[in-house]
């Protein structure tokens, strides 16, 4: 017998509309181009903030007294240091690993070097998401530095997130607009609402399995490229567009030929995107940058802008989004195409581990349906009779 | 200013009764205590079948042709030797780590060791299913291996799946009682459509990640003790009632304080689990097995069964599930309770594996939304104002 027994009921593909909790994390206004992390809009956390204010911001629902933000600080610092294992499996990993696979296994491999990893109290969930995103962002550095053929380079506790990051990635100190242009990058992606990612981290959370377990979750999520990614792929259009005086043409064309240009459009903003907007002052001051690169990078970024927006900005809601941007501001930074996602997965780190506190306080395992539209009652055959 | 702009929406807590996608993978009757994967119970399954046939019938929809069915083992058979890296992770967290961390680790490295990992076809995704499930098991059997202080064995390709994996994990062939066990307890945990761990893969999946990314998020979902871990816990409910003699008095004890008894009851299951079913059968072979620890358990869970059907059963539909009898039969095939949850993962990839197939024929992202109950529109205040 094939056949169902039940009416087909209503499927919600891609859980779209479907709301899963509520929450007071982070507010995404598509229609005005704004996003606010815990009230506050991106664009006062980037002049006023740095990265480590965030992150208290993120998991306390609060911006830190100056007590509670040394104290967030000194944890971050000094949980910087890779275990030697880890450092062993980056190695064995690199040449041969996507570094976002590279990424996802190494911040797995935390969980063996963290006392705490059992212990589910709320306090000890806090340290342990501090840990987690103190050593994301060393795994990402180690990743960059051992692929470029470096050793790795143990942290110095005295600088902040963003520079002992830049610090662990180079082996030398950053320049100021580098190191501004860190900041402010680790800013504006640390939290963007209940995205895919921040799901998955979620649904393996939702089981109760520890905040190790439900980041790497979402660290493979946020591998694929419908999700990550995007930025990377922006930047090798730039590559292939190759000098500023070609923008014009490629982009037309494109348009022409349904190109998918990437870094234009996005699922919710209907208006600028406030990220983009934030990486966009950096792009003026580097237009005359002294490496090449750079300048050539911005003179494209900045051309194909205008002619989007003309074309395609208030006519068709599509703007530049915060991937479009980021190419030319990291490559000014001293950071590789490949770590461009990785370092998405380390700043966003702390709005996994937000979400993740936030929704533990009132848990449910996720646990949805299928609807079987398969065989019924099949009689087994034996092989030689099939 | 502080408030809500929009009305309350319906939050699907828990997405309970929502449905997420159509499937013909499986089917769960929780009435009459049935599980068929494709249209085969299991009891027909176990009967005739071998793991390596439930894997080919899991992800192609039918029983194979003797050739298929050849390859299938073949290229299960020749996947199984573990690259040195991910035996030197396993390694590094042995003693330190959760099993279930360590699998979770070891199951995205291996993501650097297979050429075909960026290669989104259907039939690379289907030969990539049968790599991860072989290794997989390889690396729950080190894991036990070396965690009993032992060293790497490597695989016997001559061997099936199930006798291989007690091979790996004990350092000699089992006896075949043992082997009949190991491969029921491989079928039985094959898959159970979609609950938190397949759906978790499935969210990973749904940005397009990789088949390693998405399995790897399976793990971690599948670590929490709302998912897995009953049957380890079952076990040391067993140890703790020491002797058969103690089991009425501890059961009545235990019920009379409604105190949680592990192993019984279902969400879905309001009929005798059918796997339970499976085990069961092993149990009473055992019950004047030569190990006294086995005996000792047998006689425990036989006798603790009877009891709890005769207070719970028909009244309260509260029966035995899968994961009370497991504990005895695992420790008869020489398991050690440190990796039945692991082994849980290691057959279950099978289902996942199928899932996500299936899934990505009509892929949609999951990106469902959260209900922003938060702060809008704060002003930044500078530290020494707050």
């Amino acid at each position: 017998m094939i056949g169902m027994a039940d009416a087909k009921p209503q499927i919600s593909s891609g859980l779209e509309g479907v709301y899963i909790a509520e929450s007071s994390i982070c507010r995404v206004d598509g229609q005005a181009g704004g996003l606010y992390y815990r009230g506050y809009s991106i664009d006062s956390l980037c002049k006023n903030s740095d990265y480590e204010e965030v992150v208290h911001l993120l998991l306390h629902g609060r911006l830190p007294k100056a007590q509670e933000l040394a104290e967030t600080k000194k944890v971050l610092a000094e949980s910087r240091n890779l275990p030697e294992g880890v450092v062993s499996t980056i190695k064995h990993m690199n040449g041969k690993a996507h570094p976002m696979d590279t990424v996802r296994t190494a911040v797995s491999m935390l969980s063996a070097y963290d006392p705490e990893v059992a212990d589910s109290s709320n306090e000890a969930n806090m340290r342990k998401s501090l840990r987690i995103i103190s050593r994301t962002a060393s795994i990402v550095a180690t990743i960059g530095r051992i692929a470029a053929g470096g050793e790795y380079v143990a942290p110095d506790n005295s600088m902040s997130h963003s520079e002992n990051f830049l610090y662990m990635l180079n082996g030398k100190k950053p320049t100021p607009q580098q190191l501004d242009i860190m900041r402010d990058m680790f800013i504006i992606h640390a939290e963007h609402s209940s995205n895919a990612s921040t799901f998955g981290t979620m649904v393996a959370g939702s089981t109760l399995a520890d905040i190790y377990s439900a980041v790497t979750a979402g660290i493979a999520v946020l591998k694929g490229p419908l999700h990550g990614g995007a930025d990377e792929a922006a930047l090798h259009m730039m590559n292939e567009i190759g000098d500023p005086d070609n923008t014009e043409v490629y982009i037309t064309e494109a348009l022409a030929g349904k190109k998918k240009i990437m870094g234009f459009g996005h699922r919710v903003y209907k208006a600028y995107d406030p990220r983009a907007k934030v990486i966009k002052t950096y792009l003026l001051q580097m237009q005359d940058s002294s490496s090449e690169e750079v300048k050539r990078l911005t003179g494209i970024a900045l051309r194909a802008e205008k002619l989007m927006i003309d074309k395609l900005g208030q006519s068709h809601g599509i703007w530049p989004n915060v991937d479009f941007f980021a190419g030319p501001v990291y490559r000014a930074a001293g950071i590789p195409a490949e770590i461009f996602t990785p370092i998405f997965a380390a700043s966003r780190t702390a709005g996994w581990c937000a979400h993740m506190m936030e929704y533990w306080e009132n848990n449910r395992l996720f646990r949805p349906l299928e609807y079987y539209t398969g065989a019924i009652d099949l009689q087994y055959v034996p092989i030689d009779k099939r």
